[in-house]
């Protein structure tokens, strides 16, 4: 095996690829988003090739503006738990909001998987930006931006708590003697906080990776600050290498300012990527594409991220209009970037929308012109990895086929998998059991 | 094909099988209950039997004095997803409880499992009996017995109706007209009720089966209410064919009344079988296993059922303590029961205690004695079927092998499964959509 640092790499998981109207396209399978038979391919070709993971997105709120990926889908936990037995060493990362959920039942819903999947369970942890999601859950009202963050931390804290319910040897299970389980091994959590009280202990023991994987996907201060305090990995997006670098080295640095190491988080760039022949061939693939979407749909899918805002009532042509601080509470980091950005360069409300709903891939061009530049924000610190989407609904395959050999050739990414678990191929540490710690000090005061 | 009415069977998942100490047996896989192997070595075989599904109880609080195999378990919806892809035709069940969850994200991962299984989900809704779950999920006490089925009736009314939330033919998928469903297919439930508001739709098409099976499992008179208003299928226990019947008549009287037909339900009696070459041989076998259990565990097993009451503070050779209404609010149907036997066959502690964790197999003896009984209560009216489990670590592989064949000979039992679907399987109607008969109505007043 090659010594040189390596690049990870992970797969997306969602509906035919490419943008919201990608299902039209005529390579497209129009209802991959629900097709058995397409994810179970795609996972197999995904491990095939080596990938780090499957990564799955998730959202809690459609209406019929929804993108239509979104409006009928696989939910993430179930989707990930069927592809535990059909695939062998790929990571499964799922998506699940700590705005919406149980902290007692997610907690054991991923310490499951990852013992199904012989360790190889991830969670992105997210806070629902869609205000509407309330609805769906007999709230008053969707927690505010910073709030939900503050609820994230929490949970984490309770998650991580119940993982550590049981020692690795807890159970001993002496048929002679019918001693099941080595009782000063159990650690009940007793947590009492602002937002939650849960007793544990959690009736999962201790899963294969010590504990599941925890990803981290929002791209604010707060989302930043929490991540580097609770999260294993992030996945995130930025423009240049330039700005990936800065951010990647700002996480890190917080990192360290949390008493954390920084080899102790792996961050991937969300990219898409379009790979064709020739410069001319790759482009025209992704104008075939973008085309499908109208500009009718471009706006809905716009004000989708500012709280379904009707943008259709401003002039296409005028200068992108001025509607305050709507979205500041969901998708607050892309709602900024989306305003910046238009009056920065002066984007109409048309292109405005068709920027957004139908972005150029960061990688587009020949199979080699997408490796050089997986290699260049790789080699320049910009990112450990890289999170792959298709352009279009054949792009990951283009990917798998060209673009994966050119990196291995180059000794940048994996032949084989390193080990079983997600946690061994990411490189990452084991865990400490935090109660095994604490009893481990007292027993060095009591003996000192 | 036989045109006999036929048995119906489900295959337990617990643990290594038998009692609560059975893990200690010679022939026991002592990690069955997080062993990946093992659940899916089960899963093939009650398939190859042709068994209608597969059965995974649940809990959700546990304590030093619960049964090992609750102590380290794989969670039920992640277990029965990961099972869905090694196997093709068998149904999958999972407990899941209405005291303790959301509405979406129940009814959100269900439908999930009914697509990636073609159809084969089923939910047995439970309330939670146990006190302690409340410690696990923030909040101040266990809603009381009668409230938690009130709440679990509203909660099935939001689950049906996000179920519904899409016609099944709402998904036009055009690739040329960029139509990707029919508006007038699509239902917001906008449910607002005393427990719950929940506004919809669900972000998952309707599922193959319409909506998955439901399963409800509490014997008291509210559980008999809820199941003959909402349920699909009802797993209970019952003594003797007798009672099984009188329970069996009275939830289809009460189904009746309910406006539904009395074939909309299919009655379950969960029962363990153990099987040997002549009944001393069976008889032999139950001992061996019974003596596995300690005195001290069965107080405790008994203590679970009395919110973790302390048994073993009271003398083991008198007659069993009186201790008030413990229990009440929890293992209602359970605790009663024990109390009222006790009284009436003047039971010690000890007895009562033994009886309860170490009971006698419903069906014991050779294979055609166990067929025999089988084909009495089933003739007789007393069940549609049975749920069933070994009552030693290998009763269910001699099930599998000496019995099932009786009953196939006999024509009580297919030999080949009628249906790719649980219901079809199960001989169940298909469920109208609630949203799409009132359109109808409407536009037939419309009309006229
Ligand atoms: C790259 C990326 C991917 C995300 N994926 C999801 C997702 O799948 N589901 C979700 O609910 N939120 C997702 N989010 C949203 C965040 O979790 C977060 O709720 C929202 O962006 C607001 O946080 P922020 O301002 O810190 O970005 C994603 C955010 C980023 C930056
Ligand atoms: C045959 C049977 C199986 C049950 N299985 C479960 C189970 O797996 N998990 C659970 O929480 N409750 C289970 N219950 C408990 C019931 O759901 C219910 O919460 C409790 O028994 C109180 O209701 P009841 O008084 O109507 O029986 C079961 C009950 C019966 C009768």
């Amino acid at each position: 095996m090659s010594k040189k640092r390596q690049l990870r790499l992970g797969a997306i998981i969602q509906g035919p690829s490419g943008n919201m109207s990608a299902w039209r396209h005529p390579d497209a399978v129009s209802d991959a988003s629900i097709n058995v038979e397409f994810v179970q391919n795609l996972a197999k070709q995904a491990e095939k090739a080596k990938f780090d993971f499957l990564f799955v997105a998730d959202g809690l709120y459609i209406t019929e503006q929804s993108i239509p990926h979104f409006l009928n889908r696989f939910e993430p936990i179930t989707l990930l738990s069927a592809l535990s037995l059909v695939t062998q060493k790929i990571g499964l990362v799922a998506t699940l909001s700590t705005s919406y959920s149980e902290p007692f039942t997610v907690a054991r819903q991923f310490a499951s998987l990852d013992h199904l999947s012989g360790g190889r369970a991830g969670w992105n942890v997210v806070t629902s930006p869609l205000e509407g999601s309330a609805k769906n859950f007999s709230r008053d009202k969707h927690p505010e931006h910073d709030e939900r963050y503050r609820i994230a931390s929490e949970y984490l804290q309770v998650a991580k708590g119940l993982w550590d319910s049981w020692e690795k040897d807890a159970f001993v299970r002496n048929k002679e003697s019918g001693q099941f389980f080595d009782r000063d091994k159990l650690h009940t959590l007793n947590h009492q906080g602002k937002y939650y009280s849960v007793q544990g202990p959690l009736n999962v023991g201790r899963s294969p990776q010590g504990r599941p994987i925890v990803f981290q996907a929002g791209a604010s201060d707060q989302g930043k600050a929490f991540a580097s305090e609770a999260a294993d990995a992030i996945y995130t997006r930025q423009e240049t290498p330039e700005l990936a670098r800065e951010f990647l080295q700002d996480v890190k640095r917080q990192l360290v300012e949390n008493g954390r190491d920084a080899e102790d988080i792996r961050v991937f760039q969300g990219t898409s990527v379009i790979i064709g022949d020739t410069v001319e061939d790759a482009e025209q693939k992704y104008q075939q594409t973008a085309q499908l979407v109208t500009i009718d749909k471009a706006l809905e899918y716009l004000g989708r991220y500012f709280e379904h805002y009707n943008f259709s009532q401003h002039d296409l042509d005028a200068p992108f209009p001025d509607i305050g601080d709507l979205g500041q509470n969901s998708f607050r980091s892309t709602t900024d970037k989306i305003k910046n950005d238009a009056k920065a360069r002066g984007l109409t409300l048309r292109q405005a929308a068709l920027e957004a709903a139908t972005p150029r891939p960061s990688f587009l061009g020949t199979a080699k012109d997408v490796a050089d530049g997986f290699e260049h924000w790789f080699t320049f610190g910009a990112t450990d990895g890289f999170i792959v989407r298709g352009g279009t609904p054949t792009a990951f395959d283009d990917f798998v086929e060209q673009v994966i050999p050119i990196l291995q050739q180059r000794g940048l990414y994996r032949t084989e998998y390193e080990g079983n678990t997600l946690r061994e191929n990411l490189g990452l540490r084991e865990p400490q059991n935090q109660f095994a710690v604490k009893k481990a000090l007292k027993k060095e005061q009591v003996s000192a």
